[in-house]
């Protein structure tokens, strides 16, 4: 048996997917509208107070086609509070004019390919926590998919030592390294807890950046060998401002 | 022909896992949900008693994003039984207001690879019959997933020989014991019953281990080379107490 | 090009399994259940007769698990009469609180593999009749899948000669044989009828034996190489009597 | 790169599956089902014309089992029929009360395996314009299933040299040989069009031999090897007579 | 780890699929739906107003077959712009009967296969800047469909060196040149943005020629061994004279 990588793992995250079902929508009367917006906008407020108090963070971001027409990504220290967030979404009106398109379910994650080894507690060093209990940043663009690591005849990731994963996850972290600054990386694991092994969520203020971080690892071993891609989802903020907006019917 | 594995197979095994359509549950009167949720409750005191009794087991759980809201998981000593139970379930008021989303037919299951063998009849060893016909646990946390051995081209579970298969289920065994006391494991078979080979469910009171578990087994070999693995879903325990709240509309 | 095998054909078979739409259901008054129960009561008296004049056979199962409600599975000697009775099916009552959720399109067959060559006109043969013409039997519990064989890389079952064809049968054969009297086993073929090449249904009143005989002869060469599996389904016997109960609504 | 095949094409073709939604069927009043019947045949009518002027084709048959009620096969001289047709149909007052679960949009073709070579234009010849431009069989029965030719691993059609395929299509088209006269075969060229490389219309009058056809074929190395099939359909004629006993409600 | 292959990026890119639900739509009155008929065609005009200010282009096609009824690919400087014209027609009358079938979101690309390069700023090269910010043309037929670079054993495109691709790319490259005037091709990149890697709209007055060029390249290294395409969409322009008439009840 290979040595498995161990993770580091910080707030429970749940993405979640949205389409809006217009036609109910707009049988609502002007008010009722403003009401559901106003509600859901109180949610919002409830959330802004947990991030304040570093209890947690959310992001919201309209999606660009027909798979979404908005998604809530939001971490919590539980996995019962994102059940809850869910649940209390689920009650409100808005809710009843959306339509679940797809959900990830995961948790933040370093792994030690990544983090390396020390003497210290890496739950006490303030990087570290920085980036398992991360503030979501405020980026124009979102890019959101889940992945697997391949088993699958002679590429079979999981059979690879220790120090060929190392290695590989090395020179591939190096391709992310170019893009410091302009694409913020947020890994989450999801063994376990949902249908693949990894989500990954990009952000960045230039959505062109995501194709090409995503293009030029292709050609890096690590995907074009061992990389399995779900569904690529990619959108634009939603800012509470851009909420009324959004929703708004002439 | 490569020798058959031997089971020994215990309670069967229903996994019902329901959405909940909230925007019809709203139009309900609150009196109306009250009758609802006090008729599945009714039916939950039921299973109570038939567990108190021992000729059966029962779990609750609500289920994290949108792949479910619920999971019923269901022990009992015969088909029929969970065949009745299911359309007693579906009969009721509350049902009207759930979306089945997926079910796992099977049966609990211990393997030879693991159980050895012994002159004896196991089906009358006590520790045995407690893993046949467990009392499921209470614990905060449920991962269920479904799963497959491999057979395809060199990675062919069913072509090895029954030695080969033992040396590698007894180092995947040792995984799982590292475990033991912090993940409860319960593995059914369901080989003619529905579309994998078995379900796997584990209940943690620490949400983590599941991941941390399910990771550390996908590098060894038994996982890594002949493991294919389905739908993975997480939840949180729903006692009776929570069930007005989770299912309460202001 | 392998010798092709040969085969001989008995009567066209359709699995129909449907999902009952309760809510709906619920809405009728008693008085319109037990008009919709009796007209479809009578359909099955219909069958019943065609059966008693050995025109074809029939069987009603109910369904464990949200992949259907039940089945009816239809031997009839023509296309045409498989699709009258469907047809007449979807134009009763009962059909409108019905959701169609998976069908099987098939002929019974034996395989030269397994049926031997002889001089004789085999369609003459008493023995082979019955099993080209079978009355389904009453047992407890049924089982159903769709499969294929496979053609991959070096597993391609086409491939291989008559010879090592008939040699992998014989050997599979004899798994089965081990369960004459306690499983009872219909195969209808489905090539240039619906997705799979076969489909195997399964009779027995020990539904524990359905697990035993497909896991044994998974290990057997030719499932293990060239095996590939659809669904699987499986249900309860719905006799007559126990219809107005399975549909019965407080 | 390998040389490629040349084709000969013809008319283009779509196949459209329905469903009838009975239940919503049921809701109209004889008189209003009369009316949508009449329409319905008052657009074949229009087909029959066309026909009949030798400006396109058609045929209508019930499908067995859940996949659809009947199919609509429409050949004609260009894209804009067809989709117009399409059209005509969606708009008539039938349709309302049918679900569309699947099409084929292809064209009839003829390749140069088949074809041979000649000097003289094949479009002027009039074996061939009989075979391109073809007036559908009144057979009893019809299989529709669309496929590839596989590229995978050492199975790559499209990396075969000219030569291969071209001995490899001529084995497999002396099996198509010896049902000369049982069955007819039309196949219509779907690259650029559709999901599959084809689509393979059978009629016949024994519906058996569909089966016989196809898998006698599977044992070819053309199919073997390097056939990927999708859904297959199989239905019975469906005359314009026994559209209103088809669609007719007690 | 290869060397990745650099793009020139223009225009993002929105394919837009809808079916029509032909029976709500008929239930509005003339008037009404001569106002949504109205509605839309001023979208359309404004969208032709972007274009003649070369801020953008567009494109209507009816689509053949089920898959949709038609189709809107809309090319905008910025992903905002996509999302917010995807917005704006949602809230439309007409997009009340809708319904969403598949959608596309990419960026249209050129690579340094075929780019070559250069010491000039390519982005300011005119003929580069006429493929990055193409105005659609107006052909009769379009052809539509998504793909991905194979990386599967032997046959993986990412583990190719450039000169491999690039060598590979030019043979690919000269097939395309030889429908130079008969079929217009404009690819864009999707990787990040979409689940395939790449889609192709193929525009051409001889609708013929989209199955020609997608055949012979079939044949060519690039596609027989690195080629996996997803669904094909095939259809007539739909000019805004026609949409009345498209959409005309009688």
């Amino acid at each position: 048996m290979a040595e498995a990588a161990q993770t580091l793992d910080g707030w429970y995250c749940l993405h979640d997917f949205r389409s809006i079902d217009w036609t109910s929508w707009k049988t609502l009367s002007s008010d009722e509208r403003q009401a559901a917006i106003h509600e859901f906008l109180g949610l919002v407020e409830k959330w802004n107070k947990t991030q304040s108090e570093s209890q947690g963070s959310h992001a919201l971001y309209t999606i660009v086609g027909q798979k979404a027409d908005f998604m809530m990504m939001i971490l919590r220290p539980t996995m019962e509070e994102l059940n809850e967030i869910e649940n209390e979404f689920n009650k409100t009106k808005l809710a009843e004019y959306t339509i679940p398109t797809y959900s990830y379910v995961s948790v933040v994650e370093l792994s030690n390919y990544v983090a390396g080894e020390s003497k210290e507690d890496p739950y006490q060093n303030p990087y570290v926590r920085g980036r398992l209990y991360p503030i979501l940043p405020k980026n124009k663009y979102v890019c959101f998919y889940p992945m697997d690591k391949r088993r699958e005849g002679n590429d079979n990731w999981y059979m690879l030592s220790m120090e060929e994963r190392k290695e590989l996850m090395r020179s591939h972290g190096m391709i992310g390294r170019q893009y410091a600054g302009i694409v913020k990386q947020i890994i989450t694991g999801s063994v376990g807890f949902d249908d693949y092994e990894w989500g990954v969520t990009l952000f960045s203020d230039d959505v062109l950046q995501f194709k090409k971080l995503v293009y030029e690892m292709r050609f890096d071993e690590v995907s074009a060998r061992y990389g399995e891609f779900g569904a690529f989802f990619v959108g634009n903020i939603l800012t509470e401002e851009k909420v009324p907006q959004f929703l708004h019917i002439n």
